[in-house]
């Protein structure tokens, strides 16, 4: 069977999953103690505080998701490391579910839908029983850890577990080293979450106006991805930062809600994403409200494209992201010093860390069924930088074939950290402060693209979107004068 | 100051919570022990399983919101009983929130925007000794049950709790009782709330055409509510059910996400609300998908309608919710006999429970900062039956002025149910099974308005919607043929 949202959206097969499965058992196969099982627990639907009211439809945790493609929740899953065999273990509904929530499916319908082996509900003893069948002697559990968060994904426990040897540390480096590594099923997913955020955000760029709020443009792009993409939820909060705003770097939650009114001559800085079948987009857009850069907006955009060439260039296979961090900040601070922002020498800014000041943040980060997608400090990571910019990457990896990556480079006028660099020894040498006093208040740019690292060239996923000052300026025009 | 989403949305001051507030403290006075304190905490941001990014923007927990009003989470807040004062607790923010989140706002910033008596932030013993100033012996915490979900509100803890009386019992059902009763402060938003939702209702009434996907109509709904309305969360997951789907009372949830293709002819149930400052809205519209409703399609919305009708006019202050529920069984049951799909007395189908065989749910519920608000099992209430239908019922009170509660009679063609009655001896008597084969498949109907109950005659708030069969074929046909 198949996943889509209709005629309109994409397909993707069951075989998507059960490659995935078996990339698993395989990557296992050698390092489990013999006779080993995977069991996964997906997620349990939440509601809102004590109440009986979901706040979003149910999402599918990303591990069990990336192995059993399944939607539902409340789910067990088992892979048999030795034979690759899955076992798919639904809850059991209580007859009035089909009064209220929909038709109870039979265990066959689960096993036609995911294309498992075999389906078991879990009631009782039904998991311990059927991986019993498979000879298990050992269960291996998923303890995740999240470097973006620091929170642990705890293992999961059933009935009956007591009687295998159970291990909670193999199965998480090589499960999160898989989900790094994209398949080609998996790419053409990621594709089109992709291309369903580049169309989203072409359409605010057609639609903007000065006087309009920017939760328009972020209520726009949420139907343009589910209206046209199937797109029900979303990857992350929606960045719609106007003005001053661009100067957030995680602007639009519900503190900074994206509530502010857009007024002529503002800078947008849009970063919005949806997630087709689990699979994440993540894509930044930085134009004119208007349609028109002013002189100041098309230095920092020109800056910041520059920097993004750049990288996309220069990220091939066995490259260190690291130094395409620091690469993107060498573009960026060699632009801001021909334009009389900074004035010194380029590897000395560096060494001070003065890129920093201008991004904060890490360059880019792997995407995949999470927008910040794990994995980023596994493998030949080198440990978490203690120095400004560098502490905030979420990977310091080499590059490999069919990593998904996104390369967002970023220049920003944030008050806190002009401040603080005027103040700083280090710093304050590097800045023309006269200068950047023009800028104060202007936001900020990133252009943010999601890449496949491949030998033969890197492949931008955004491509569709206009990209030079000229390009963007002529599309808005366009849009706003359809006749001419 | 007010809330707002710019100047074609709702103002709300900020003197709607102190009212609140206000009203909490003199209900609380004479029955909470001297020198008490009430203590409140908000909600905290929660990411999606281990990772750090969020589902939804972060929504504040309800009692919390009625009492301050307040948007960002990680907040406590005080009230003094004996003099109605009140302290707001926000969290201390680190220095690098500037960077990545926005603005750090002074305690004086909070004080005016929520118009509190006093602002600290929370940091070590701050909340214990701010009320120490308030001269509190008694701390009174909120544990709140919720009928619905059967759920627990834990009551917060704080560093220094350990030095005061404290009691979780007294403040839940005062607090419970005054969120029943709307002030006209909180009339003006719900009634903004559900203007809101009917016009993204004819909306999509207008748009909708034969091919389109369900869930296309969610998205449109999503859009207007946001981007006209500025409701950037919904109340509830949207049921967008056409044809056979109308029969799933709960549908439109992740295992049935309003994936279905509409099909020409298919009646369409759409129960969609969003909240505009956390006050929910809550409708439903039945309506054919072409604009053309079928003899049958007929026949069952003018029972729930005349049901409707019949429940708006008897739903006086003093008369039980309940016997609203029976009313509204026995006007659909007599239109489904008159209409040769039931034959008997009306007084024994509603005896023998026949009702919840086509409405399985209860006729209503209250409405305000939960879709599903709070108070429904107290006062007045009879304690819930253990009858089909009557089980379902969120309250069984007698109604009171300034009570808000949904009317949503339904009548449902649900194969589960009519399976079981036509092989109960109770009820298969009543049934002419020949005749009810015919609307096997075609889903079901129901109406469901916002209603504020009044002494002088009740309000709904979702008037403007078209109503009878004739106005909702003129209404659509006009958006279809927008020059005749």
């Amino acid at each position: 069977m198949s996943f889509d949202r209709g005629r309109h959206t994409l397909h993707i097969s069951a075989k998507l999953f059960a490659e995935n499965r078996k990339r698993l058992a395989t990557a296992l196969r050698g390092k489990a103690p013999a006779h080993s099982v995977v069991v996964l627990a997906g997620g349990i639907e939440k509601n809102r505080y004590n109440t009986d009211a979901e706040d979003l439809p149910f999402r599918q945790e990303s591990y069990f998701f990336w192995a059993f493609g399944v939607h539902e929740g409340d789910c067990y899953g088992a892979i048999d490391v030795d034979t690759g065999k899955s076992i798919l273990f639904p809850p059991k509904l209580a007859p009035d579910y089909a009064i209220w929530l929909g038709k109870i499916e039979p265990e066959s319908w689960f096993k036609n839908k995911y294309e498992v082996d075999e389906v078991h509900f879990h009631t009782g003893n039904s998991i311990t029983e059927s991986i019993q069948k498979l000879g298990a002697e050992s269960v291996l559990l998923l303890r995740a850890y999240n470097e973006d968060s620091s929170n642990w994904l705890e293992p999961p426990t059933f009935p009956g577990i007591e009687k295998f040897k159970t291990d909670t540390k193999l199965l998480y480096p090589e499960f999160a080293e898989l989900r790094v590594i994209k398949t080609d099923a998996e790419l053409e997913v990621l594709r089109y979450a992709t291309k369903i955020a580049t169309d989203a955000h072409k359409e605010v760029m057609r639609k903007i106006e000065p006087e309009m709020y920017e939760y328009q443009m972020e209520s726009l792009f949420r139907h343009i991805s589910y209206y046209t993409g199937g797109c029900r939820h979303l990857a992350y909060t929606c960045i719609a930062a106007t003005g001053e705003n661009g100067a957030i770097l995680h602007y639009g939650h519900a503190n900074a809600p994206n509530a502010k009114l857009i007024r002529d001559g503002d800078m947008c800085l849009f970063d919005m994403g949806p997630e087709y079948n689990c699979y994440a987009s993540d894509v930044t857009c930085s134009f004119p409200c208007n349609g028109k850069f002013s002189d100041k907006q098309k230095i920092v955009y020109n800056a910041v494209l520059a920097a993004t060439n750049a990288v996309f260039e220069a990220a091939k296979p066995g490259v260190r992201w690291t130094d395409m961090h620091i690469l993107a900040e060498r573009v960026i601070l060699t632009h801001l010093k021909k334009d009389g922002l900074l004035t010194g020498e380029i590897d000395e800014m560096v060494e001070k860390r003065l890129g920093a000041v201008f991004m904060p943040h890490g360059l880019g980060h792997f995407i995949g069924l999470d927008v910040h997608d794990v994995g980023g400090y596994l493998g030949d990571a080198i440990p978490r930088s203690q120095y400004p910019g560098l502490k905030s990457l979420r990977t310091t990896r080499t590059l490999k074939e069919r990593m998904c990556i996104t390369i967002e480079p970023g220049c920003y006028f944030i008050d806190t950290l002009l401040d603080r660099a005027l103040v700083d020894e280090n710093l304050k040498p590097f800045i023309n402060a006269e200068a950047l006093k023009a800028y104060r208040g202007i936001g900020g740019v990133r252009i943010e693209d999601d890449v496949v690292i491949w030998e033969k060239g890197n492949e931008n996923m955004s491509h569709t979107l206009p990209r030079t000052t000229e390009e963007i300026e002529s599309f808005m025009h366009k849009a706003r004068n359809p006749g001419a």
